[in-house]
């Protein structure tokens, strides 16, 4: 026990150096400036506004993120980032007064490394003096309707950490600003409060929600972000901001604008000193009047702006300067520079009770027919890569640890995550997975994802070789949704190892492109599995376009350990086309079932009309099929809002089916049964029941949409049950919890619907669900995608849109995808994962799916026969974890310590069974690892646990929680609560 | 004797004191590193290209000038040159390698007065050390085509000298820089040289003399520019720039521009340094070849760019690193920071020699119908007040000489000649009295003179008052062109006042608007003078639109001194309407006639049909008549270019006559004889011989120009005359010397003529003439016109133009003036002066008769009787200077000194009579002062005479001529050769 406590001790004062790069620990006399203390006075009297600085430059939207930086293709848009920090730190050089914030680090980073030593230390000097604050902080500002935690807390950690490492604690973000995003989510709320925020400060929410809220001078609350996390652990002070993120009118002094500069040379024409100040006066009464307090603050930037930064500040000096030397004459109003936290810590000292909000901040409308809810749907193959690669950096991310150094140097050449992460990071940003950027912009951010995966590759081969002692070149096959994979069509005898992410042994479906007819197959053990050699349906076959010839797909299923993998040999035994037997039948089944699902069909129309979970003896009628919204065209005379990339308006409100029946294919066999639906050439569908599985799959094959009438298509599917819903139905918020969703309604307001169906959608990140007393059907999502309970019983989830026009929020192209390989539209395919059950157990079903589905094994192959002494399976946990624990994060963070999250994933009251504390053994966590120091974080690794201490807010309403932290049972033995996230940084040894 | 060499000492050395704002002296050890001394050093071996970072900022344009100061109005053109000097300082500072241009002093120093001292000593450092260096320099960049050499010698002197006072001699351009400008003058090079320029570069010339240039490597040359001042006086080493005034093509890294920025980073997407490096020196190697030595020059920078400087420097910088990196490798191509004097600098060194060039660069065509000769007569009212604000200047600046300080601070309160000498000055600009500038800028120039004369008007009532010994009110009526003038109109009893700004006695026709039927007038020494009264005409009262109701016109011949002026007395004899003899009879007459002139009519047309000298005997046929080319609208197979502010296109060779016939009135009596001739509603003309005038008078009125049948109209006078002048016509340049022009012909090289009209004009500044052997018909204009020759014997001036399109030179606006008081179309008056003489005399004719019209008497009124101490006669002269010297300037410098100009004005050759050299002797000159001391100056006051030593440049052809200076008669007695101007700075006392 001496040696542990002395071991400890090492690692504390290891971590206290700042050379580590670890958060430096905070003495009094470290920070004599920056943060709260270096803030300008103001004047108790008077009514103080704020004027913040500020630019925001989204990580790629119109352009790419680079071109952004460099300030290419001003073409397209005047935007070049590296010029703005170059020109905003001069200026802050020029008068001590002026403030700066800054936000996305995925361009500060870019900006940093290209700096001179004595540049990053005049830039260090003024971060120290409060003069340049980062703000929010992350490597980029996520988008809130269509991320996924996960991705969200690892580029939130990125950006910090780069800010950490660079700046020590005064590079610390006090305050969370989402200015941009098109809604927003409680998740985000949630994360922020448990990254250590202060304060969070946003620009866009529902118009009738904002009117409402200034005449109750509501526009500051408390957010209480999670239902199941102990106030005011997610409690998060929230404040929208103004004017969105812009200057008040007229006061717009970037280059990019025409507003008046200030005229103060009496010599010349024009003098405009007194108009000015008049102007500005009256801005700040009016705007004083909805809100609170005698602070108010005004957001002086823009989009992009301060790349020529004097423009800006000689005229906000001369503002300030103009405007406070009418206090000689009476004025009351006090003009100073300040930053978000100097505004937020004003609101905190004068101790008022701010209003409590508990739901979220979608969908917003920024007019009656301007619902932004098409982009939860927009670019679903963008979304569903991005999704996908986020299971392949979290794979990398664990195989780098397990692998130790080797990773990145090994047999297979120099591997990182690095690239992998940045890619993720930059993904995640509102114009990103969004979906909402221009056509070249999603290609490179496809690209970068593409790259980010090679580079992992390389790391993941290294790790499998070192990890199985095999170093026969590791193949991947990324096609294999559509059945291609060169080696696994041709080679006669391969190898396929499954890597599983998750803390849980997991069975796996796997689908292999195939010429030939029959396979043995043996697992790790040498047993022989079940195999079905199946034709490839004609519906893969139709969007493979020459990327692959296989004829047949072989079916059979794997298991793999937890945080490893299993190895399974495969052997090709006769060539020729399947038997007959093994094809399709042309005709709907009766029924389909397996021991868990029974599922029956139309005979009529080919149409599902049953679910029935067998083990609980529970049947609903259901019934599931594809329509499209047409697109509105802005022809219409109630608004000429257009669909686009944005927005969602269907021309009507009733969608247009594509077909009452399908044209149907059967196949049954020892590992799936299949119902082909055919609908039209551009829509098919594939229900089915894996033999050991709870949850019935539509995999879905969507494209490309016909364009050909001049109609713009929002294509759903939609599930018609007999639940009897009630008009309620539940969404997941960013993957976590779940909020409940009212047709017509918003918790907050008196909601005066003006679109009955897209003011009615939410975002769908990984699941929703309809229930009643009784039944509860939950459909789990394989990205992220809007979808609303338009009728009772009713569940419809917008799978591919395609659309004709622009709709005028900025992108300028109309969301008509197409590439080179389907230059006639895109092509997607999907899958919805549906399962029925009791609603007090169905948690118990759909969170381990969905973390299945977030989280897929990555399935490897090597051609020909293994070495005998290769190790055939591998775990790298000592134990499977309890059911109730994801682990979230496992990545390597400096040579010796890795970051690891553990994540309690029920939320409280969800489960009876799940839904309880748990403890894990930190110590006995890891197989190949020896654990010797631990140090909790917070959520966002920026900051040691114990020195997290936000400011405290008092709701309007509610006893004020006291905040209790229930002791772990020892350093090693820490405690989860439901939907708890913690958060450590290991000091490791590899065995 | 004694008294006067110490006196002179006394001065000398009070000149060296920069206290006084005089040219320092340069010693050595002053000049370290400006200059010439600061250029970066070149590779002898190597094709050294230089960088000359610039921008080019109209003082007015498309907006007004102090619109562009602060970047007002960016609505309509993003520029704000307050921004661009701060970026700059700023940059130059970041990198000593890097330099900077700045041209517009009007600009600078609105800048440099709202600067710390701190501010101030910083740029005085960039100028000593050459990083930031003026060129031009002047006020602003003048027009070459409708500028008047006295207007541009005192707005250079006025830039020049602001640059001087603030920066001594490291402030002093050595190069003359009109990148804009759209064809130039041979005066304009001649003042240059004589300024004391070492070199001058412009942008624009005729597209096929460039295509010429390039292929014989003649875009370097020697301008000889003068065939009077013995070379190298004249004569000005002129440079093309390669590519107008803008970077090559994809090297425009201004905030304005597209081109990619060098992207460095190999870490992101697009790294482009080798693309870059490849393209700039495919660039330079082409351009070196239409150049003649191993330097080349490369204007990086354009219209208002480097608002952001960081944008260029920071690419810039890196495009030498990476171009001049290839050296390493073998390249030799050197890139520098430079200047244009740097460039020049490295030519001279190389010791070649240099075509010459005699004649000018007009018209300007950028392209086979794309002639910029219609700006010659754009805006003709507004190119008339700025020639007559100039006359008003002159005025204002001898009367603040004359009256002493009184002037500036006297009974009438506070004058001063500084606000006119500005509101000139930027009037010179290339887009002000050229009439290229938007209406509202027009309106501001506008406004400019008039302000900058009622600033002059206090002046010129107190000195006059001082003079004359009355402090009665002084009246002073603007709108004696159209008969207004509300005391003359009321008054019983009145004075006038006859202020003569010449160096010799002028006699003048007055016409004062009346409603009395008969006065009686004395002059200064109490003799009656003749006087009529006339009906006022239908087509002043036409015009006046309630401006005034005079019904009568009062006619009388003043007299007044040089220098000086003449009192006369009016007293109201009888009220009524006039006699019906004074009322004009409706028939042309057979002849008017002078002692001088005799004009015939033809009675069946009522125009014009001969003009004879009288005294010499001479007659030609002479008919005039008003006719319009009809603008091009773009609507044509050859080109759709469209006549605008700029280009003069018509759509027909062949104008259109407005009437065959004119109806006639004709008025003649003791003072004055008219033929008043209506054309139509809208052109009307007084052919009008005084009683003792050598010039016949052609005043016309055109307006509202009609446009209701779609048709712009450009409208022209035509004179057709017997004079055989075989192709060739000669007009002035910017009011000096004579150039001769031949039709479809250009001296140097071999024209395609591609528009038989707007190719054959040319800038016409004070006159023009068509000849033979007999006889040369002379036609003095009042402002600046465009005008040619397109039949022998003819001669057509353009008189107004009104426009329906714009034409794509970025004006953006059809020339299509209206106003509050003339709603439908701009009503222009103005007057062509016509003289005949045989050729060797003719000149003795038109130089003093366009000197008149250039600097004409103003007349003041003072209402009731004289005090009869008053002083109603004065001249500043102590006698009249002889008839060849021209009084150019004569104006306050500083507390006790005088800037004196004398011009020989006189061509060599011209006069058998005058063109012969003339001494003035300075001691005896003025009246009323003392001259203590004099210095002789260049001719824009910034440089000590004996300090000029220039470049000397030799001359492919022609020997190169010995410069000798013959010496003045005594320091006082100064001698005049043909067109030469001496410029003084005189100590003096008020006697």
């Amino acid at each position: 026990m001496a040696t542990l406590v002395y071991t400890q001790f090492v690692f504390l004062l290891l971590f206290q150096s700042s050379v580590w790069g670890f958060p430096v620990r905070q003495t009094p006399q470290e920070s004599p400036t920056c943060g709260y203390k270096s803030c300008h006075a103001t004047k108790p009297g008077m009514l103080n506004v704020h004027l913040v600085p500020h630019t925001h430059d989204d990580v790629g939207w119109l352009k790419t993120v680079d071109q952004y930086f460099y300030g290419d293709r001003n073409d397209i848009q005047h935007a070049g980032v590296q010029y703005i920090l170059d020109s905003v730190v001069d200026q802050l050089l020029k008068n001590p007064d002026r403030r700066f914030i800054y936000v996305e680090t995925a361009f500060f980073y870019r900006w940093w490394k290209r700096q001179t030593d004595d540049m990053q230390n005049t830039v260090k000097q003024l971060v120290n003096e409060g003069r340049l604050e980062f703000v929010n902080g992350g490597w980029c500002m996520s988008d809130e309707a269509t991320t996924h935690y996960s991705a969200v807390v690892d580029q939130m950690t990125m950006g910090l950490r780069f800010l950490n490492d660079t700046f020590g604690h005064c590079g610390r973000p006090r305050v969370a600003w989402h200015i941009d995003p098109f809604g927003h989510a409680r998740e985000h709320a949630s994360m922020f409060a448990q990254m250590g925020y202060d304060g969070f400060f946003f620009g866009r929410l529902d118009y009738q929600d904002r009117s409402r809220r200034m005449a109750a001078r509501e526009q500051e609350m408390l957010w209480r972000a999670s239902e199941s996390l102990t106030p005011p652990m997610a409690d998060l002070f929230t404040g929208i901001l103004p004017n969105g993120y812009n200057p008040p009118e007229g006061f717009c002094w970037d280059q990019s604008c025409d507003d008046p500069p200030i005229r103060d040379d009496p010599d010349l024409e024009d003098y405009n000193v007194d108009d000015v100040v008049t102007r500005f006066l009256s801005i700040a009464h009016t705007q004083a009047l909805v809100y609170k307090t005698n602070h108010i603050i005004m957001t002086m930037g823009s989009d992009f702006q301060y790349e020529n930064a004097n423009l800006w500040y000689k005229n906000l000096d001369k503002l300030i300067h103009y405007v406070n030397q009418q206090q000689s004459n009476g004025s009351k109003v006090n003009v100073l520079y300040s930053t978000p936290s100097c505004y937020l810590q004003e609101l905190h000292r004068t101790n008022l009770t701010w209003p409590l909000k508990g739901d979220d901040f979608f969908p917003y409308a920024d007019s009656a027919h301007d619902f932004w809810t098409g982009y939860f749907t927009s670019r679903p193959a963008l979304k569903r890569y991005e999704r996908i690669s986020n299971s392949y950096l979290q794979t990398c991310n664990q195989l780098e640890v397990l692998g130790g150094p080797i990773s990145r140097k090994g047999p297979f050449g120099a591997g990182d995550s690095e690239t992998m992460k940045k890619a993720m990071a930059v993904a995640q940003h509102h114009d990103a997975v969004s979906g909402t950027e221009k056509q070249h912009v999603a290609n490179d951010y496809a690209r970068r994802l593409a790259n980010g995966w090679a580079h992992c590759q390389v790391l993941v081969s290294n790790t499998l070789s070192s990890l199985s002692g095999s170093s026969a070149p590791r193949v991947y096959c990324e096609h294999l949704n559509i059945s291609v994979c060169p080696l696994t069509e041709t080679s006669k005898k391969f190898s396929v190892n499954v890597y599983n992410p998750l803390a849980r042994p997991v069975s796996w479906p796997v689908r292999l492109p195939v010429n030939g007819t029959a396979y043995s197959i043996s697992d790790a053990n040498g047993k022989a599995v079940d195999s079905q050699v199946v034709p490839v349906s004609q519906a893969t076959a139709a969007v493979r376009r020459g990327r692959g010839y296989a004829v047949n797909e072989l079916l059979f299923q794997v298991q793999a350990p937890p945080l490893g993998y299993s190895t399974y040999s495969v052997s090709l035994l006769q060539n020729g086309a399947p038997s007959p037997q093994a094809s399709p039948l042309p005709r709907a089944p009766k029924a389909v079932q397996n021991k868990f699902l029974r599922v029956t069909f139309d005979p009529e129309t080919g149409l599902l009309s049953s679910l029935s979970n067998l083990e609980t003896q529970q049947t609903v009628k259901l019934s599931q099929n594809f329509y499209w919204y047409n697109a509105s065209d802005g022809k219409n005379s109630e608004s000429i809002q257009m669909s686009g990339a944005y927005i969602f308006r269907p021309n009507t409100s009733t969608p247009f089916i594509i077909s009452k029946t399908a044209k149907i294919e059967t196949l049954q066999n020892s590992v799936v049964q299949e119902v082909r639906q055919w609908f039209s050439p551009w829509v098919s569908q594939v229900v089915r029941l894996y033999t050991d599985s709870r949850a019935l799959e539509l995999e879905w094959t969507v494209g490309p949409v016909p364009i050909g009438d001049d109609l713009g298509k929002e294509v759903i599917s939609r599930l018609d049950s007999s639940i009897n819903s009630s008009g309620v139905f539940y969404t997941d918020s960013n993957g976590r919890e779940m909020l409940q969703r009212r047709k017509d309604y918003r918790p907050t307001w008196n909601l005066r619907q003006s679109e009955p169906i897209a003011g009615n959608y939410y975002p769908i990140n990984s699941r929703a669900y309809i229930k009643d007393d009784k039944d509860q059907l939950t459909v789990v999502t394989d990205r992220s995608q809007g979808g609303g309970s338009i009728q009772d019983g009713s569940l419809e989830i917008m799978l591919h849109r395609r659309l004709l026009y622009d709709d005028v929020r900025g992108v300028g192209e109309p969301l008509n995808e197409t590439s080179d390989i389907y230059p006639e539209g895109l092509v997607v395919r999907g899958r919805l994962l549906l399962s029925l059950s009791p609603p007090a157990t169905a948690a118990d079903t759909h969170r381990p799916l969905a973390q299945e589905v977030v989280l897929q094994p990555l399935i490897t192959f090597t051609d020909g026969e293994l070495h005998p002494n290769t190790r055939l399976e591998f775990s790298g946990l000592q134990a499977v974890l309890p059911p109730a624990v994801h682990l979230l994060t496992v990545s390597q963070w400096d040579q010796d310590s890795v970051l690891l999250r553990l994540e309690h994933q029920y939320q409280a009251s969800e489960s009876k069974e799940h839904s309880q504390p748990v403890s894990v053994n930190l110590q006995k966590l890891f197989s190949t690892l020896d654990v010797l120091g631990v140090s909790e974080m917070n959520l966002s690794a920026n900051q040691w646990k114990d020195e997290m201490t936000r400011l405290d807010w008092k709701a309007e309403s509610g006893e004020k929680p006291l905040p209790k932290r229930e002791g772990d049972p020892s350093m090693w033995e820490v405690n989860l609560k439901p939907m708890e996230i913690r958060t450590f940084l290991l000091r490791v040894r590899q065995r």
